[in-house]
């Protein structure tokens, strides 16, 4: 008797139906919060794998673009690199193509903020609303619905997408124009990432001078030094516990994320001239350690590159599969 | 009938007598916070206005080294370079000359730890202890006696300075052997000063793509770009207030004390073969800074050489005198 309510009601439009493109990591939790909360989804994963586990986590899944992106009323994409979400809209079949006029797409990849903006404007041509929104939280904020979404699109679009974004967030932003919650999200990043390399140089220049490393993190912690890559994600193992560190640098935020991050928000500063060098510098580390074999490990892993001059193979940490 | 009680018992040896060399900025507060807790404090500085200051805020004062230096049980230095520090010991009428053996020296400028590795081996032939600790919490610290010290030397040196440290402090760190309170201290800056050029960093290209200054910071400081920088010293004015970026960029940490101090911690990561890539551009940055007439202004003034191609002149901001 709900359950036909609940049906008769989504016919008559009541904005509670959703497609989820990448089913993954990040993709399947938000799709599972939005369910919870009175959403009707679709999901659909480019892997067979992906849409094995979504459907066996209660998702109706599907293999074809047309049937996930018709007749809702959001689509939102969660996927790995600004190609994917170029092809998922624009290829034949694609969002853009079968998706009904009037379909908000929130795009909650982290992708380059150019593409954003070209996306949009297509968008517009064919009756569509896109708006960036890359989350962060990590997969602890997607399993607990607790993301933090920042939206790139006018206050109206934003407001016609903040109720779907509460479901599976808590903090909403609304960074300005279209692209602007991409360029929020990397300049977190581009600092993320820079902190990181500033926390490892300083242990690692500590530890080789004397210093005990729980010591220096201690003091750090209530100092100016303060910053999340010393008191919650230090670099150097055994110091805290839980973090990727003292795991052998498993899980966690991978080196080539970060690299790939970097080199999206130093593509993004080169149009607005704005290259500096401290970002091209983390940026050239982390894309050392991914040479060297290391770009599935947690990107803390540039303390060991440091303490080991350069040369991961002497760190003593296997590379990863 | 007090006052001559207190006499009798410091002549007895209760160990509160105490000289104090540098009464400037932090100096003069930690000498009131010393008398304030019972100390007997005599008081030197190289400069007459500095004296007058002294006495006219009730410090014992004297424009002789061997009436401050002699006769005390704790000598405390707050000097602003390596030179100052090792002229005070060294020269003719110096500490090492005239002060009683068993000084406990306790030098909380933030110097070079080599010098302070030096001046500990020098302190032991003359039968008095050198400790090196430096201190974090700025001017507004020393007057509210909330100063953290970073202790190098051996744990029984560390507890026998530990009351007189709590006497202008609150946070007592004991971080190694000889010189390490020197390492604790310039690792937090080096990490304070590369974490700021990383916010400039992101705040510029954040802003030349059209994202909102304040709304940035917003998301950084709940986000994994937290820090220091981020969320109590936005480098962008107007962003935060009673910041020195919002009051022209005057009062706050000097641009030339911070490249003073990535330099120090450069010249020790030498000695150590831990030379890396962050620390020395934001060495370049402040360094270039300072060359172009601008080492006064407090130094998150970096945001402002990014935002003008590198070009002080075209900030609009007016040399410092």
């Amino acid at each position: 008797m709900f359950k036909q309510l609940a049906r008769a009601t989504r016919a008559f439009g009541t904005n509670n139906r959703v497609g989820v493109f990448g089913l993954g990591n990040m993709g399947l939790p938000m799709a599972l919060n939005l369910q919870k909360n009175g959403y009707e989804v679709k999901g659909y994963d480019v892997s067979p794998a992906g849409l094995e586990r979504a459907a066996a986590a209660g998702i109706k899944v599907s293999d074809c673009y047309k049937s996930t992106a018709q007749d809702v009323d959001y689509i939102v994409t969660a996927l790995p690199v600004t190609a994917h979400v170029d092809e998922t809209l624009h290829r034949e079949g694609g969002i853009f193509e079968v998706a009904n006029k009037g379909t908000y797409i929130c795009d909650a990849s982290t992708i380059s903020p150019d593409a954003s903006v070209r996306f949009g404007t297509k968008a517009k041509e064919v009756g569509m609303t896109f708006l960036d929104t890359p989350m962060s939280g990590g997969i602890n904020g997607a399993k607990a619905g607790t993301l933090t979404f920042m939206v790139g699109g006018t206050e109206a679009d934003k407001d016609a997408v903040t109720p779907l974004l509460k479901g599976m967030g808590k903090n909403i932003f609304h960074c300005g124009p279209s692209g602007t919650g991409g360029v929020a999200k990397l300049t977190n990043n581009l600092i993320l990432g820079i902190s990181m390399v500033a926390t490892a140089e300083a242990m690692a220049i500590g530890e080789k001078l004397g210093a005990d490393p729980k010591v220096l993190t201690n003091i750090w912690a209530v100092s100016t030094a303060r910053c999340h890559s010393v008191d919650a994600y230090s670099p150097r193992p055994d110091v805290l516990p839980n973090v990727p560190s003292s795991n052998n640098y498993d899980g966690g935020f991978a080196v080539a994320l970060i690299r790939k991050d970097l080199g999206l928000a130093m593509d993004a500063a080169k149009v607005a001239n704005a290259e500096y060098g401290l970002t091209q510098n983390a940026f050239d580390y982390y894309a050392e350690i991914e040479k060297q074999g290391y770009a599935k490990k947690d990107f803390s892993i540039v303390y060991q590159y440091l303490m080991n001059h350069n040369d991961m193979a002497q760190s003593g940490i296997k590379k990863p599969e």
